[in-house]
């Protein structure tokens, strides 16, 4: 990450202005360039279009990297069907109990201004790790200066607590929750631990170096001090599904090669009709965007080791080496599930659309390992993120994995919801739909 | 990794012989072609050149990625001077209570046969994880099928409690206990978890690939099972320092150039004299060697992140952009203590070579985070690894750092010491010296 005399001019000069209202010294609620306050949605657009100057300006003066960088402002926020990268870190905040509808406004836009930047490689803001005053801390933390944007994309949900929540209101958005956008019904076999679960929002970081991803929640994570605050967070590897045909397609750490039927970028048809929300959907400001739902999914992979191949294979329902279904072909062939080649509760069974009136999510999980336990066994996992035209997919989805054999061998241990609106227009910030 | 049948060939006949003995299905003592238990030293040759022929046989067959694969075997170990790889994935073991010496040698062994295959893009047995017989469990478990060698070293060493601990000498390795190598005295600023400290053994596995390196570690812990367990482990990313000079400084967790001074693998007269045990050296079974350091050092990142810029450069004795000293020139240039430049307990100054009577090291560490804490801060720091010909190397430095003003932003939370062995010679295994 570099800068330039010329980026920093593209930066509205109010930026300054708000400095010294900035606990830590970040001018935030200046950094779309807004008065402090909301409602000033004309300035707002205004400044809006410096900033996009601001960041193509970016873009091309990296031009080096520019295949590894995908652009924040969109019909639909990326980090959905890009394809997947290998790094996750994803975080919920929630807002502090004594924040209001400005705060979360504020929020979004910086959060907005600042994702904008790192998605290209640039800095949190102008001035970043080393162009600001001495006498100030900087405002990006630093460790990312000299790396590239490395792919890095950052996708922000809504969580149902945002809406309303033990404090009403707060935000003056109740009237536009989704009817579907609730906390997610208990299921068969979950031993979720709420410090793992739900939020206010969801940031998720995804990247090819890990020190991107970390680089942009840290500093997201800063920018919400007094708004919002870190409630949990994840780090993930080794993607477990693909979303274009050209990613071979990875394995879990049940070593079973995962995704092989996930809904991939460049089918349109099933994009419209499983993923995004469309414009006839409720409530309309979320039309172009998408639920997401995460379960952090702990695997008794000792267990699972001592299992002879061939039960691995029935329990899957699909070859271990090539990812075949039992039932015969190569990985792509359709299951077929006529005859008893593939068992009544496995995996791939119960999990397949043709066994769900034609069910489909778009699958974005990764691999995690969090150390070990005092047993010595490893901590580790599938960080499961699905994305979804309405939460009843997945609802239904998992209704139906409860005779999956394959539960012996996992616990669900973390779980949330939320609402992903569609991408920022360019001069705008994420949700802004939501406060119109 | 893929197995061909001339690669099955080459493993010993003796494999399915103890396959029944084996807990969980792994035929591990018999991985080496060793019978079961130890003083059989001309066998273990024996079938050892024919372990390094079915090695080499799986690195012909994988020559896309020979750039990628590093030699198990050599004079030293890999993964010290090896340019480091982008991810870790350490762990440390402790002995099950009733092993035996037999039971230490064997472990030795197994996990020679496996590592020297897993760095070469091979899987953890002929067999692997789908080439076995399906009525048992697989011997790999596969997650890193299909995946390179990917830079992958892997790095055994051991600690003081494998020479002597509660049960007195229960390896007959007593004796030959290196008299530097006892757990580390108490520093200022410690704040140590027992469990997140020390271990018998420890294994560090680096690679380009997350996946790559927690497959080695989940597969080496269990072909300890029964004789040894995991005691703690840690995962690491975007290493902070390097071992050539063709690599670019990396940042750490505070935003600064890190490793800048660092012994790199070229520098054959630095790495004689402060990184490898030399034949003059006591003992002589560690000629070759080196002795590991990890500490995990968490960083209070929030705290530092509201640090004034000019403090930071103060505290660290270097510019935070181009991590020049402050005395100046650029990132390479040496730092002039002779005025007033470079604050007094700035870190630069306190760890310099030129302040510690010429005392170096060579420092391979990576970032981590582990989530966040209940006060939504990151729980993030440097999982610092250091390689040295004696550990009162880091022992000196560490005092000396003991006024080093960096202290208030740091916790050393994790400790840990290591007699790291020589090489393996081909058809032995690591650390066979010690019982000769």
């Amino acid at each position: 990450m570099t800068e330039s005399e010329a980026d920093a001019a593209a930066v509205p000069a109010s930026v300054g202005d708000t400095a010294a209202s900035a606990p830590s010294g970040l001018s935030r609620r200046g950094l779309l360039g807004l008065a402090i306050g909301g409602g000033v949605a004309g300035l707002a657009i205004g400044t809006g279009a410096g900033l996009a100057g601001g960041v193509a300006l970016g873009r091309a003066r990296e031009s080096a990297d520019a295949q590894s960088a995908f652009d924040f402002f969109g019909a639909h926020q990326a980090g959905i069907t890009t394809p997947v990268q290998d790094h996750l870190h994803f975080a919920a905040f929630d807002m502090m109990p004594r924040s209001d509808r400005d705060d979360l406004k504020s929020l979004l836009q910086d959060w907005t201004y600042a994702a904008s930047r790192m998605t290209q490689g640039l800095e949190v803001s102008a001035t970043g790790a080393v162009g600001g005053p001495a006498e100030q801390p900087p405002e990006d933390t630093g460790e990312a200066l000299g790396l590239p944007a490395a792919g890095l994309t950052i996708t922000f949900g809504f969580g149902p607590g945002l809406f309303e929540n033990a404090d009403g209101d707060r935000y003056g958005i109740a009237a536009q929750r989704p009817a579907t956008l609730e906390k997610l019904p208990p299921f068969l076999g979950d031993d979720l631990d709420p410090e793992l679960s739900n939020g206010d929002l969801c940031i998720q970081a995804c990247a090819d170096d890990p020190q991107v991803a970390v680089h942009a929640i840290r500093n997201l994570s800063r920018i919400a001090f007094g708004r919002a605050r870190l409630r949990w967070s994840q780090l993930g590897f080794g993607k477990t599904s693909r979303t274009t045909s050209a990613q071979a397609t990875p394995r879990n750490l049940f070593g079973f090669k995962d995704g092989t039927a996930n809904i991939l970028a460049d089918d349109a048809a099933a994009l419209e009709d499983h993923v995004w929300v469309a414009e006839s959907d409720e409530p309309a400001w979320m039309a172009g965007g998408s639920y997401l739902v995460a379960r952090k999914i702990a695997m008794l992979i000792e267990t699972w080791d001592r299992v002879r191949l061939a039960e691995q294979h029935s329990i899957i329902g699909r070859d271990k080496g090539a990812g075949a279904p039992l039932s015969g072909g190569g990985e792509f062939t359709a299951p077929d599930f006529s005859g008893t080649a593939i068992d009544a509760n496995s995996h791939v069974r119960l999990a397949h659309p043709e066994q769900n009136d034609g069910i489909r999510i778009l699958r974005r999980g990764y691999n995690y390992v969090d150390g070990n336990n005092n047993l010595g066994r490893l901590d580790a996992g599938l960080f499961f993120l699905s994305y979804q035209r309405d939460p009843s997919q997945f609802v239904s989805l998992q209704r139906r994995l409860s005779t999956d054999v394959l539960n012996e061998y996992i616990r669900h241990v973390g779980s949330g919801i939320w609402a992903v609106p569609a991408g920022a227009k360019p001069g705008s910030y994420v949700g802004a739909e939501l406060f119109d």
